[in-house]
C-alpha cells in the first residue's frame, strides 16, 4: 500500500479500515445483529467524509438511459457510479439505517431501498478503489457481508457456508455461497452474492445444479444478488455494460433454474429476461424486501 | 512493459514475440498444418536460447515425490518447473518435432511424449513469466494453441469454437472451448484446455452439462487438458499443489460426466480418482496419443 498524500484523509481511511476489520470479526459471530447494522452505518459515514474531499467527475456512458460519474482523488479514479441511484445527500440514508435497526422496512418503497442500499455499498467500495488500486477482494467481501446481513435480517435465520455433499459410503462437505435454511416444509435459499458476474456467472447455475442434484429440485431456491455489470475503460473512462443474456438463457434451460436475480444497478438486457422464455425473474434489489414473505412461504 | 536489461536478450525476446504473433495468425487459418508445427519448434529454440542466459534455481517443494526449480533473471522469477519432466537438453525434443511433422507418434512412449510436450510448453511459458510480470493471457493462449494443434493432428479434423445452442423459435450460437466433430456415428470431443483449474474447474463440468442438455448424453466426450496445479508462493518460492478432488467427485456425480482428464504434470490426488467412485479417468498427457484411436472409435 502506498503512503497517503494527506494526513487527514489517512486518518479517515485508517478508521474506515479498522471498522471494516471489526465488521469482518463481528459478522463471523452473527450476521444479523444490531451491532453489525451500526458498523455499516459507521463505515458509511467515514466513507462519505472521505469522499467529500474527492471530486465527482461526470463520464461518458454508453449504457442507454443511464448516467455515470466517478470519484477522483489525485491520479486515482473510482469505478463508475450510477448518478440516478447514488444519493449525494447522506441524510437520505437515515430511513435505511432506521429500518435496518428495527428490521422494519414497511416505510420504504422498493425503489428507495435500492437507491439507499446502492449508496451505502458504493460509498465504501469507491473509497477502496481510490485507496488501493486493484483491490477487488475488499469490495467483494464488503458487498457480500452487506447483502448477507440484510438477507439474514429479512429471513430471520443465520446462513451456513458449508453443506454435506456426498452420502452412503462417502462423506464430505463443500464450501458454498450463503445457504439460508428456514426449516421443515419451508424453502431453503441458495444465495450467491457477486459485485459483477460476466462469464463467471456459469458457476452460479452450476452450484445450483449441484444442490438440485444432491437434495432434489425445488429444495433450494437459487437467489443471485449482484451489484452491477458496468465496466469503466481504464484509459478513456467510458462506461459500458457487459451482459450475456443468451448465455443466461442457455444456463437456465440446461443447467439449473435460478428462482430470482436481484441487481442493485439492474441492466436493461437482464430486465428484459422477465418477458422471455426461458423465464428468468430479474428484479431491482429493493423488490426482495417487498416479496420476501411470499418467497419464504414457498412461492 | 518495462525496458529489457540486455539488448541481446531483448532481440531474442522480440523474435519469440514475433513468432508467437505469427503462430496466432497461422492457427486461425488452420490449426493442423506443418507450418504451425514449425512455428512451435522455432518458438522453442528461441525460448531456450533466452533461458540459457538465466539461472535455474532449486526451490522447496511441498508436493510429495516431486522436485521443482524456477528460472531466474534479475529480480524476476518464473513459475515452478517440474525437474523430472523438464528436459534440460533441448535436442531431447527432436523426436517430438519429427513426430509432429510426420504426425506419426509410434516411436515415442507416452512418458516421452508427456516430458517433451511439457518441456516445449514450459520453455516458452517461463520465458514469458520472466519477461512480463502478471501476464497470464499469453501462457494460457500459447498452451491452448499447443494442445489444440496436437489434438487436431491426432483427430484429423479442425475444431470449432462456436456451436448452436437454442432451437425451435430461438436461434443463437455460443462461444465454446474446442469442439472436434468426427462426423456421423463417431464421437465428438469437447476439449477445454487450462494451464490450471482450481475452483474455476466447475465451468468445465457446467459446459459439458450444457452440451449434454442440448445434444443428449454421450454425444460429446468431455476431454479436459491441463498443464499443472502447482503454485509458487510469491514471497517464499515454496511450491504447493492445489487440488480439490472432493469437488471433482461432486461435479462428476451431479453436473455432468467428463470422459477424460489429461495432465502435463499430473497431481497424485487427481491420479487417485482413477480408483475411486465416481470414476474419473485422469491420465498423463502422453496417454492421449496412445489411446486416441480407441477414443475415436467411441470407447
Amino acid at each position: 500500500m502506498s503512503e497517503p498524500i494527506f494526513p487527514q484523509i489517512s486518518a479517515g481511511l485508517m478508521k474506515t479500515r479498522s471498522l471494516y476489520n471489526q465488521l469482518k470479526t463481528e459478522t463471523k459471530k452473527n450476521l444479523g445483529t444490531g451491532s453489525v447494522s451500526t458498523l455499516f452505518q459507521a463505515i458509511f459515514l467515514e466513507s462519505i467524509a472521505y469522499l467529500d474531499r474527492t471530486a465527482q467527475v461526470p463520464i461518458t456512458s454508453k449504457v442507454e438511459g443511464k448516467t455515470y460519474f466517478l470519484f477522483s482523488s489525485g491520479k486515482k479514479t473510482s469505478r463508475a457510479v450510477n448518478a440516478d441511484l447514488y444519493l449525494s445527500d447522506p441524510t437520505s440514508l437515515n430511513p435505511f439505517f432506521m429500518a435496518m435497526q428495527s428490521n422494519d422496512w414497511e416505510a420504504l418503497s422498493a425503489e428507495e431501498i435500492t437507491q439507499q442500499a446502492y449508496t451505502l455499498a458504493m460509498a465504501f467500495i469507491t473509497s477502496v478503489d481510490l485507496q488501493k488500486t486493484g483491490d477487488v477482494k475488499t469490495p467483494g467481501t464488503f458487498f457480500e457481508l452487506l447483502c448477507g446481513h440484510l438477507v439474514t435480517l429479512l429471513l430471520g435465520v443465520q446462513p451456513k457456508k458449508r453443506i454435506p455433499v456426498l452420502n452412503l459410503d462417502q462423506t464430505a462437505t463443500l464450501p458454498t455461497d450463503f445457504i439460508f435454511d428456514l426449516g421443515e416444509n419451508r424453502p431453503k435459499f441458495h444465495v450467491p452474492i457477486k459485485t459483477s458476474t460476466r462469464e463467471r456467472v456459469i458457476q452460479v447455475w452450476a452450484h445450483q445444479r449441484v444442490l438440485d442434484g444432491i437434495y432434489g429440485l425445488e429444495r433450494f431456491k437459487g437467489t443471485l444478488i449482484c451489484l452491477s455489470e458496468v465496466k469503466k475503460n481504464a484509459a478513456t473512462h467510458v462506461v459500458t455494460e457487459i451482459c450475456l443474456p443468451t448465455q443466461w438463457k442457455v444456463y437456465q434451460s440446461f443447467i439449473a433454474r435460478m428462482h430470482r436475480v436481484y441487481y442493485f444497478d439492474l441492466p436493461s438486457k437482464y430486465e428484459a429476461l422477465n418477458r422471455q422464455i426461458p423465464r428468468i425473474t430479474v428484479l431491482p434489489f429493493g423488490s426482495l424486501f417487498k416479496e420476501v414473505e411470499r418467497l419464504s412461504a414457498g412461492e
